[in-house]
Protein backbone atom coordinates (compact mmCIF):
# COMPACT_ATOMS: atom_id res chain seq x y z
CA UNK A 1 0.00 0.00 0.00
CA UNK A 2 1.26 3.42 -1.02
CA UNK A 3 2.76 5.45 2.43
CA UNK A 4 -0.07 8.23 2.81
CA UNK A 5 -2.95 5.48 3.57
CA UNK A 6 -0.83 3.68 5.29
CA UNK A 7 -0.03 6.90 8.01
CA UNK A 8 -3.40 7.64 7.87
CA UNK A 9 -4.53 4.12 9.01
CA UNK A 10 -2.15 3.70 11.65
CA UNK A 11 -2.88 7.25 13.20
CA UNK A 12 -6.06 5.75 14.92
CA UNK A 13 -5.87 2.36 16.00
CA UNK A 14 -7.65 3.26 19.09
CA UNK A 15 -10.68 5.30 18.07
CA UNK A 16 -13.93 3.93 18.97
CA UNK A 17 -15.28 4.52 15.65
CA UNK A 18 -12.93 1.98 14.58
CA UNK A 19 -14.84 0.07 11.90
CA UNK A 20 -12.83 -3.59 11.65
CA UNK A 21 -11.18 -5.97 13.78
CA UNK A 22 -8.85 -8.75 13.59
CA UNK A 23 -10.81 -11.69 15.27
CA UNK A 24 -7.20 -12.76 17.00
CA UNK A 25 -7.57 -9.20 18.53
CA UNK A 26 -11.27 -10.30 19.56
CA UNK A 27 -10.40 -13.30 21.17
CA UNK A 28 -8.65 -12.91 24.64
CA UNK A 29 -10.57 -9.33 25.14
CA UNK A 30 -12.11 -8.79 28.82
CA UNK A 31 -15.69 -8.46 29.20
CA UNK A 32 -17.51 -6.28 31.67
CA UNK A 33 -21.09 -6.43 33.20
CA UNK A 34 -22.85 -2.35 33.99
CA UNK A 35 -20.75 -2.17 37.06
CA UNK A 36 -17.09 -2.45 35.35
CA UNK A 37 -16.42 -5.67 36.71
CA UNK A 38 -14.49 -8.44 34.61
CA UNK A 39 -16.58 -11.39 34.38
CA UNK A 40 -14.61 -13.09 31.70
CA UNK A 41 -13.32 -13.23 28.39
CA UNK A 42 -14.64 -13.91 24.92
CA UNK A 43 -12.41 -16.84 23.95
CA UNK A 44 -13.38 -17.63 20.49
CA UNK A 45 -15.81 -16.04 17.35
CA UNK A 46 -18.58 -18.76 15.96
CA UNK A 47 -19.18 -17.52 12.96
CA UNK A 48 -21.94 -18.43 9.86
CA UNK A 49 -19.56 -20.17 7.44
CA UNK A 50 -21.52 -19.04 3.87
CA UNK A 51 -22.56 -15.78 4.93
CA UNK A 52 -19.48 -14.73 7.49
CA UNK A 53 -21.89 -13.50 9.79
CA UNK A 54 -20.39 -13.47 13.22
CA UNK A 55 -23.43 -15.65 15.43
CA UNK A 56 -21.82 -15.92 18.51
CA UNK A 57 -18.95 -14.31 21.16
CA UNK A 58 -17.98 -17.58 22.94
CA UNK A 59 -17.45 -16.38 26.98
CA UNK A 60 -15.44 -18.30 29.17
CA UNK A 61 -15.68 -17.24 32.59
CA UNK A 62 -12.05 -18.21 33.62
CA UNK A 63 -11.35 -21.75 35.03
CA UNK A 64 -7.42 -23.23 35.30
CA UNK A 65 -5.60 -23.06 31.72
CA UNK A 66 -8.86 -24.69 29.94
CA UNK A 67 -9.66 -27.44 32.49
CA UNK A 68 -13.24 -27.35 33.37
CA UNK A 69 -13.70 -24.58 31.26
CA UNK A 70 -17.65 -23.82 30.13
CA UNK A 71 -18.23 -21.75 27.47
CA UNK A 72 -21.17 -19.68 26.96
CA UNK A 73 -21.99 -18.54 23.09
CA UNK A 74 -23.11 -15.05 24.11
CA UNK A 75 -25.08 -13.41 20.88
CA UNK A 76 -22.83 -10.77 19.19
CA UNK A 77 -25.82 -8.21 19.46
CA UNK A 78 -25.41 -8.22 23.00
CA UNK A 79 -21.61 -7.34 23.41
CA UNK A 80 -20.51 -3.43 23.12
CA UNK A 81 -17.41 -2.47 22.86
CA UNK A 82 -16.19 -0.08 25.53
CA UNK A 83 -12.86 1.73 24.06
CA UNK A 84 -12.20 3.29 27.70
CA UNK A 85 -12.54 -0.10 29.52
CA UNK A 86 -10.35 -1.77 26.43
CA UNK A 87 -13.13 -4.61 26.54
CA UNK A 88 -16.96 -5.85 26.08
CA UNK A 89 -19.67 -4.80 28.17
CA UNK A 90 -22.48 -7.01 28.53
CA UNK A 91 -25.58 -5.39 30.18
CA UNK A 92 -26.78 -8.64 31.64
CA UNK A 93 -26.75 -9.67 35.22
CA UNK A 94 -23.78 -12.16 35.82
CA UNK A 95 -26.30 -15.17 37.03
CA UNK A 96 -27.91 -14.68 33.61
CA UNK A 97 -25.08 -15.22 32.09
CA UNK A 98 -23.55 -18.01 33.99
CA UNK A 99 -27.14 -19.97 34.03
CA UNK A 100 -27.27 -19.25 29.93
CA UNK A 101 -26.47 -23.05 27.85
CA UNK A 102 -22.67 -23.51 27.59
CA UNK A 103 -20.47 -26.24 26.73
CA UNK A 104 -17.15 -27.86 27.57
CA UNK A 105 -13.97 -27.27 25.14
CA UNK A 106 -14.38 -30.66 23.65
CA UNK A 107 -18.30 -30.23 22.78
CA UNK A 108 -16.93 -26.57 20.79
CA UNK A 109 -13.99 -28.30 19.25
CA UNK A 110 -16.19 -31.21 18.16
CA UNK A 111 -19.24 -29.33 16.49
CA UNK A 112 -16.94 -26.18 15.44
CA UNK A 113 -19.72 -24.21 17.32
CA UNK A 114 -23.24 -25.15 18.09
CA UNK A 115 -25.54 -25.93 15.00
CA UNK A 116 -29.74 -25.14 14.48
CA UNK A 117 -30.75 -26.50 17.62
CA UNK A 118 -28.10 -24.56 20.02
CA UNK A 119 -29.08 -21.82 17.67
CA UNK A 120 -32.49 -21.85 18.84
CA UNK A 121 -32.08 -22.70 22.38
CA UNK A 122 -29.68 -20.25 22.58
CA UNK A 123 -31.60 -17.11 20.91
CA UNK A 124 -34.38 -18.12 23.08
CA UNK A 125 -33.10 -17.99 26.00
CA UNK A 126 -31.67 -14.26 25.12
CA UNK A 127 -34.08 -12.97 23.28
CA UNK A 128 -36.22 -11.50 26.42
CA UNK A 129 -32.24 -9.45 26.54
CA UNK A 130 -32.58 -7.94 23.12
CA UNK A 131 -30.90 -11.17 21.08
CA UNK A 132 -31.18 -11.00 17.14
CA UNK A 133 -33.18 -13.46 15.76
CA UNK A 134 -30.96 -15.27 13.49
CA UNK B 1 -26.83 -28.57 27.43
CA UNK B 2 -29.00 -31.95 27.56
CA UNK B 3 -26.80 -35.30 26.27
CA UNK B 4 -29.40 -35.45 23.08
CA UNK B 5 -28.65 -32.49 21.62
CA UNK B 6 -24.44 -33.39 22.39
CA UNK B 7 -24.53 -35.86 20.55
CA UNK B 8 -26.51 -34.57 17.78
CA UNK B 9 -24.52 -32.05 17.20
CA UNK B 10 -20.85 -34.02 17.71
CA UNK B 11 -22.60 -36.18 14.85
CA UNK B 12 -21.89 -33.81 12.16
CA UNK B 13 -18.67 -32.21 12.26
CA UNK B 14 -17.44 -32.63 9.15
CA UNK B 15 -20.58 -32.11 7.11
CA UNK B 16 -20.79 -29.03 3.97
CA UNK B 17 -23.81 -28.01 5.10
CA UNK B 18 -22.27 -27.47 8.72
CA UNK B 19 -23.73 -23.59 9.53
CA UNK B 20 -21.16 -22.25 11.57
CA UNK B 21 -17.88 -22.90 12.49
CA UNK B 22 -15.17 -20.81 15.52
CA UNK B 23 -12.92 -18.40 14.21
CA UNK B 24 -10.02 -20.22 15.99
CA UNK B 25 -10.62 -23.04 13.63
CA UNK B 26 -10.79 -20.69 10.25
CA UNK B 27 -7.34 -18.83 11.05
CA UNK B 28 -4.81 -21.75 9.86
CA UNK B 29 -7.06 -23.52 6.87
CA UNK B 30 -5.46 -23.47 4.05
CA UNK B 31 -6.37 -21.55 0.53
CA UNK B 32 -5.99 -23.89 -2.69
CA UNK B 33 -6.44 -22.30 -6.38
CA UNK B 34 -8.86 -24.51 -8.73
CA UNK B 35 -6.41 -26.60 -9.96
CA UNK B 36 -5.60 -27.82 -6.37
CA UNK B 37 -2.50 -26.01 -5.72
CA UNK B 38 -2.16 -25.17 -2.19
CA UNK B 39 -1.20 -21.49 -2.13
CA UNK B 40 -1.48 -20.27 1.02
CA UNK B 41 -3.26 -19.87 4.69
CA UNK B 42 -6.07 -18.18 6.33
CA UNK B 43 -3.86 -16.32 8.99
CA UNK B 44 -6.87 -14.28 10.63
CA UNK B 45 -10.78 -12.57 9.99
CA UNK B 46 -11.27 -9.06 9.55
CA UNK B 47 -14.62 -8.38 11.37
CA UNK B 48 -16.79 -4.97 11.18
CA UNK B 49 -16.92 -3.94 14.33
CA UNK B 50 -20.34 -3.55 15.21
CA UNK B 51 -22.51 -5.91 12.25
CA UNK B 52 -20.73 -8.81 13.27
CA UNK B 53 -19.53 -9.04 9.40
CA UNK B 54 -16.48 -10.95 8.46
CA UNK B 55 -15.37 -8.85 5.57
CA UNK B 56 -11.99 -10.39 5.05
CA UNK B 57 -9.76 -13.19 4.97
CA UNK B 58 -6.58 -12.15 5.77
CA UNK B 59 -4.67 -14.53 4.12
CA UNK B 60 -1.16 -15.30 3.90
CA UNK B 61 1.19 -16.80 0.77
CA UNK B 62 3.99 -17.60 3.60
CA UNK B 63 6.84 -16.35 4.85
CA UNK B 64 9.34 -17.26 7.48
CA UNK B 65 7.61 -16.85 11.06
CA UNK B 66 6.16 -14.28 9.81
CA UNK B 67 9.19 -12.39 8.72
CA UNK B 68 9.17 -10.66 5.11
CA UNK B 69 5.32 -12.13 5.12
CA UNK B 70 2.95 -10.15 3.55
CA UNK B 71 -1.02 -10.43 3.98
CA UNK B 72 -3.84 -9.77 1.60
CA UNK B 73 -7.12 -9.16 2.70
CA UNK B 74 -9.56 -11.51 1.13
CA UNK B 75 -12.94 -10.84 0.79
CA UNK B 76 -14.52 -13.34 2.85
CA UNK B 77 -17.55 -14.12 -0.43
CA UNK B 78 -14.55 -14.95 -2.83
CA UNK B 79 -13.92 -18.22 -0.51
CA UNK B 80 -15.62 -21.67 -1.06
CA UNK B 81 -15.15 -23.71 1.30
CA UNK B 82 -14.09 -27.51 -0.10
CA UNK B 83 -14.92 -30.31 2.83
CA UNK B 84 -13.02 -32.80 0.63
CA UNK B 85 -9.88 -30.59 0.39
CA UNK B 86 -10.17 -29.64 4.17
CA UNK B 87 -9.55 -26.34 3.35
CA UNK B 88 -10.83 -22.80 0.81
CA UNK B 89 -10.97 -22.69 -2.75
CA UNK B 90 -10.43 -19.41 -4.14
CA UNK B 91 -11.19 -19.35 -8.14
CA UNK B 92 -8.61 -16.52 -8.86
CA UNK B 93 -5.27 -16.64 -10.91
CA UNK B 94 -2.44 -16.97 -8.14
CA UNK B 95 -0.95 -13.34 -10.49
CA UNK B 96 -4.57 -11.61 -9.03
CA UNK B 97 -4.22 -12.29 -5.55
CA UNK B 98 -0.21 -11.75 -5.15
CA UNK B 99 -0.82 -8.24 -6.81
CA UNK B 100 -3.56 -7.33 -4.52
CA UNK B 101 -3.35 -4.30 -1.95
CA UNK B 102 -1.35 -6.42 1.37
CA UNK B 103 0.37 -5.16 4.28
CA UNK B 104 3.03 -6.94 6.63
CA UNK B 105 2.07 -7.61 10.19
CA UNK B 106 2.67 -4.44 11.98
CA UNK B 107 0.40 -2.48 9.61
CA UNK B 108 -2.44 -5.37 10.55
CA UNK B 109 -1.79 -5.24 13.94
CA UNK B 110 -1.77 -1.74 13.99
CA UNK B 111 -4.61 -0.87 12.65
CA UNK B 112 -6.68 -3.54 13.49
CA UNK B 113 -8.06 -4.24 10.07
CA UNK B 114 -8.17 -1.82 7.51
CA UNK B 115 -10.11 1.15 7.36
CA UNK B 116 -12.48 2.82 4.99
CA UNK B 117 -10.07 3.72 2.58
CA UNK B 118 -8.56 -0.05 2.36
CA UNK B 119 -11.95 -0.76 2.10
CA UNK B 120 -12.73 0.67 -1.09
CA UNK B 121 -9.29 -0.27 -2.12
CA UNK B 122 -9.67 -3.57 -1.92
CA UNK B 123 -13.18 -3.88 -2.81
CA UNK B 124 -12.31 -1.61 -6.32
CA UNK B 125 -9.35 -4.15 -7.02
CA UNK B 126 -11.57 -7.74 -6.76
CA UNK B 127 -14.59 -6.60 -7.64
CA UNK B 128 -14.47 -7.61 -11.07
CA UNK B 129 -13.65 -11.09 -9.46
CA UNK B 130 -17.33 -11.03 -7.65
CA UNK B 131 -16.40 -9.42 -4.54
CA UNK B 132 -19.86 -8.29 -2.93
CA UNK B 133 -19.84 -4.17 -2.31
CA UNK B 134 -19.73 -3.48 1.71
Amino acid sequence: MNQASTEQLIDRPARSDHRLILSSRVNGTPVFDDSGERIGHVDDLSIERVSGDVVYAIMSFGGFLGIGEKYHPLPWALLNYDPERGGYVVSLDKTVLKDAPHYDRAELEAFGGPGRDSIDRILTYYGPYGAITY
